[in-house]
């Protein structure tokens, strides 16, 4: 009877569970041994493992967060963290390895496969949707919908009220989130670290769409934005518009909830298919989303996108957004 | 300067005014008069036109239903009552048509072509998804995600009470919202129409379930399945298991609600993209979204898909619902 | 040390694992014992129990269902079931009961309690706010709140199609849903149990409204109505008006979700009362929610209300309803 | 025929839309023309009114925000300026206000109407619930759940990343909503104006819910607080407990959204109210809501309330949290 373990790495995001439960499920099918690492890396690191069964698979797939608990482990990218976990793997008999988590773990899971790990494969788990090869990753979709109606709800009191907004979205260094909720949202402006931002034709856009009858004025921010966070960029439109300006900032609201069907549906697929991989002997590849079907990306490549936006979307993203 | 008519037909989807306000929007930059011909077809039978202005696409985005209304038109299905709508066309100078609907207002925008009418460009407006050629229709992750939740809920009402419940989804000949909820919602078995049923074994796989450990059992049925609506279905379970079976159908819900992210992004492209097609002299097709990207699909080509369900989750299907 | 055990009866409703959580909080502060009896008085009757700690409460007051799992118990309308109940709580050594349920479960309450059984204290849960002397029972505003969305997506579709619609939701002595979703939802007509329907005038109702205007038509129905189902009254209201009528039945979805804020409030409150009652010596009610505050019901009062219609709302509601 | 104007004022509130339909159509039904000042007091200051009719209360009552936008109006505040309202609503033949809006626009009422302004009813608009004489305000119970949405979804997040979080509601002098939703949020520790906050009882409590075995830990604080904003505290928190700490400001969202059940209901309640009292020929109050039940405080009593806290609650808070 082989073993597989399974852990959540990173930031966490809606649909992980999901994609735990998918794996479980197929591994015992399969006549598979499954466990959980907990708290990422950590739990290779720190030999904290669970066995998990039928009943601490039911009832999650609905759930955000991650049952396996997340965390960013230091010592597991020294090589002495990694030679222990190696170790604890070796000792508890792991067969395969199941990582759910962005670039970072990624990098984690090439280095360790390099030093002897037993095969592994990851699956994409960010709400930042900023890998390469993968047109989607576990947890934006969710993220984006809540930072929409987040703007939905703002943009409500902005309209009684005639009022500028400043609102920010997650992503550090990728803009999807912001220019999808952006553009959901129906946005004035989207501001992306990915394009250089134009203060004062940000400026000259918002008094523009004022005096053509924009009751409201949205301006959505990137988290990761050259030009500074919310706070600033709204100082600066102030200041070049006359507007008042308020900023909202979304936060880790955008990290947590139900996940939608669509984070549900890819993250199962991805999970039944990561044991099939690892049953075959396919390993050293990131699972991603592409053209409807499932893609094989090798670790080495699956770095952060430089742009993840959406080539279609930011085409059109001028009619969009005025 | 060039007038554009834009209608909306058939049954009404999330998103369609995500549509209209980004065919407008793109009009308006162009220099383009732009109408709104109401109650689909009908309008143009009965030569009822609104003019569009800034003002009346201001705050839709966020808003299901349509604010042209929709209907469908037997009259614009005779030759006499196209003839009827090409003369309203002419008197009003429409130099182009946007047609959002289904499979059905397709056949129409064909039909009308052939006889002289305005250039048209199509987009898919329907919760179904089940277009040839798009691997995604208007409405239908709205739809999805309604139909998640209220699986959702009503499996904390079985798993409190250990019931077994048999959840109608809409789809009269395509299962892809069934599927899609039923594996995102953790059911037990998904009915759809593109598959016999084969009602022993659903039986068999519901007791199995039951005795493995499950407290709820969750039976996902589209609309259309050939084995008979949910009621019928759970009779026959009931007799096969001696399990008692509630039913809910979920009925009308499913069409409204405020569309997803993905139900406004990609209307909004498609709308931008139709004015953009007028204007290059681009017509006689529907537009679809395939791998990320606009795709065009000739109106003769835009049948209802005999199987809208996708393969790849098909494959899965297996693991994900026992 | 004293032991408590708690249950849920009848059917469940949201709310009702903040009040467990409550109460089981309260009492591992007085260094009080807390079992939870399985299946509500089954769990009595069954000597199903099992023990309450932190972790067992933790993550449970945003979930509906009931994690004591909910049922109807035959055998505990019985004498000789009731013994059966008695003996296994002496057996535990159970010092206090804490019974949270229906007006059911409160018939059930007082009866055990004339047999000698634990003290105990009633707590109203019930999606139906239909119990005597509380002007709210755990769970109503939660279904309240279902149903309105359920009724703001119907009317989406039903504006953009121009269709008569009748929504039928639970209450099947009590028009409590109804009436409250019903204006909540800017319903043309409720129809309730404790009022007796004029078809005609209903009939009469809905053509004024469109006369005069109306898009769309919705009648809110409550389950119990003496007029039939919706379906039945539909059919009726459509040969009188000439007017096309859909039908959709809520069902089981106003049973789940997640609590509201004050489903989750007042449970906590009651919760906790319960707990500080037993402790006091205070026992044989029902606790119930009047003017902001806790009321005390001694079971043989805690009827089912013959109408639970708050008066303000009934007297204003034929400006609200037209 | 009598004419009566209706104005929302002050900050917007969800569910002014629903008192405003209220309000007209019982106006219409009672043959009263029905005008709306725009902007607050500003509309009747600037003679900016509009007509009501059917058709723009139509499809309102489900809207955040206000169809009659909302401001502060300065040049209300002085004698000259509610000179020219008055002047204006003389001129336009206004026999009656219905002022929505909370304990600022009726210190403004009770000086309009010493100086002889047409009678007026005043209605308590805003999402603070921090009105002397009224149990509830409108936009309160809507906002409360907008706080609970978010924080159940942040509560995701830090179970993963076993994390405190440090979430900041509005409420600048009112605790009302920090409070409902902290103990429905299951919060570990609440902080409001009304309170002395005790920083170091604050860190150990932390520190013994983490001990207890609480993975994630939520401190939820009102905006107003003496202690300073929630980055200030989590600071200091972070100082005397070595946890980390993060922060979310939830902001604006807590003010727009569609309403809740409770907030349409008791909304238009009070809007059919007003409308009667002006015909009735009461006025020169507010109108609130106590024990189920309309009840009218005269506007000099009108206050903030000095805590808005409900008793009840208050009381078990401390089993409630921990």
């Amino acid at each position: 009877m082989k073993t597989f373990a399974i852990l959540t790495s990173g930031g966490d995001a809606p649909g992980m569970n999901a994609a735990i439960r998918a794996a479980a499920r197929t591994g015992f099918r399969n006549n598979v041994r499954m466990l959980g690492a907990m708290h990422g890396f950590r739990g290779l690191v720190e030999d904290d493992f669970i066995e998990l069964d039928r009943r601490s698979i039911s009832n999650i797939i609905q759930t955000g967060g991650s049952i396996l608990r997340s965390s960013r482990c230091d010592e597991f990218e020294t090589v002495e963290g990694r030679a222990k976990a190696l170790e604890n793997c070796r000792r508890r008999g792991v067969d395969g390895l199941i990582l759910i988590g962005g670039d970072g773990t990624m990098k984690g899971a090439l280095a360790f496969e390099t030093e002897g790990s037993p095969p592994s494969v990851g699956l994409p788990g960010t709400i930042d949707n900023d890998i390469e090869g993968t047109e989607y990753t576990i947890g934006f979709d969710t993220a984006v919908n809540t930072a929409l109606r987040a703007i939905d709800q703002i943009r409500d009191t902005a309209e009684a009220m005639e009022r500028m907004f400043f609102i920010e979205t997650m992503g550090r260094r990728s803009g999807a989130i912001a220019l999808t909720a952006g553009i959901a949202g129906g946005g004035n402006v989207v501001i992306v670290p990915e394009i250089k931002t134009d203060i004062p034709k940000v400026a000259k856009t918002l008094l523009d769409d004022r005096e053509a009858g924009a009751t409201s004025l949205l301006v959505i921010v990137s988290e990761g934005d050259s030009a500074g966070g919310a706070y600033e960029i709204a100082a600066k439109v102030k200041e070049l518009t006359g507007l008042d300006a308020h900023v909202t900032i979304l936060g880790h609201i955008q990290r947590g909830g139900s996940p939608t069907a669509q984070d549900r549906i890819i993250a199962s697929v991805l999970g039944v298919t990561a044991v099939e991989d690892l049953l075959a002997g396919r390993h050293g590849h990131l699972l991603g989303w592409k053209c409807h079907a499932v893609t094989r990306i090798p670790y080495a490549e699956a770095r952060t996108s430089t742009s993840s936006l959406p080539v279609e979307i930011l085409q059109h993203a001028d009619m969009l957004i005025t």
